[in-house]
């Protein structure tokens, strides 16, 4: 890997929470989805196709299957992956449960109103199911 | 393949381009954007992670490649890669490049305006070079 720093925008915005092979695991601070981004930990990579096709497969991988393991482990109705990146450039992928109940269905998260940060308990306690959720990943 | 007929609105919204092994190509009809659409031709599908691991792996793999290349030969600044389906439920992937002049940048391209559609000529051409584009993409 290169030498990895978080982009300081995403570091504000979110929680640590794993690491998978090759990316770091981020919770949004924002309490209407159940929202996380995914960041290889390459430092200056913009595109998803900048990476080698080894890592492309990988990053793709880790996003479905997060995706699809939070779905079921959260509860939810469509899962959207997106690899946007128009105001960070640091390269990440969202993953976002998205529930038909939630703050903005059916339109996109992004640009639809202000996030609405957790509260210290319920952000420890989603932050802990996703740390077991990534545990129960194959690898 | 499963028995595929493309979902009514998608038809509705675009043109066909092409068939990759695992998607048809479809042209947004959007001046605003190079923006296309993959669907790959399974029948009832919804979320990438319902495909088998091998179709996953492919239908991301023609998208990133796809939008490498239409970076390239139409110029632009980014690529979108997002696989949203929160209002047409068939399993479709969008690929759009994105330019620091274009209507909406940096917001995303979904629910921000209306789609200005092409004149007959401009799509003519565009779905010409995108067919060139796809045929020199390997497979």
């Amino acid at each position: 890997m290169d030498d990895f720093t978080l982009d300081e925008r995403l570091a504000a915005d979110t929680l640590p929470v794993a690491e998978l092979p090759l990316s770091r695991v981020l919770l949004m601070n924002d309490a209407r989805y159940p929202w996380v981004i995914l960041v290889p930990r390459h430092a200056s990579v913009s595109e998803v196709f900048e990476l080698s096709p080894h890592d492309q497969q990988q990053l793709w991988h880790e996003a479905t299957q997060l995706g699809d393991a939070m779905k079921t482990a959260l509860g939810g109705d469509k899962v959207n992956i997106a690899a946007l990146g128009n105001v960070v450039s640091q390269l990440h992928v969202h993953v976002v449960v998205r529930r038909h109940s939630d703050a903005t269905w059916p339109a996109p998260v992004w640009g639809n109103g202000a996030a609405e940060p957790y509260d210290l308990d319920s952000q420890a306690q989603l932050r802990a199911q996703l740390m077991a959720i990534i545990e129960g990943l194959d690898s």
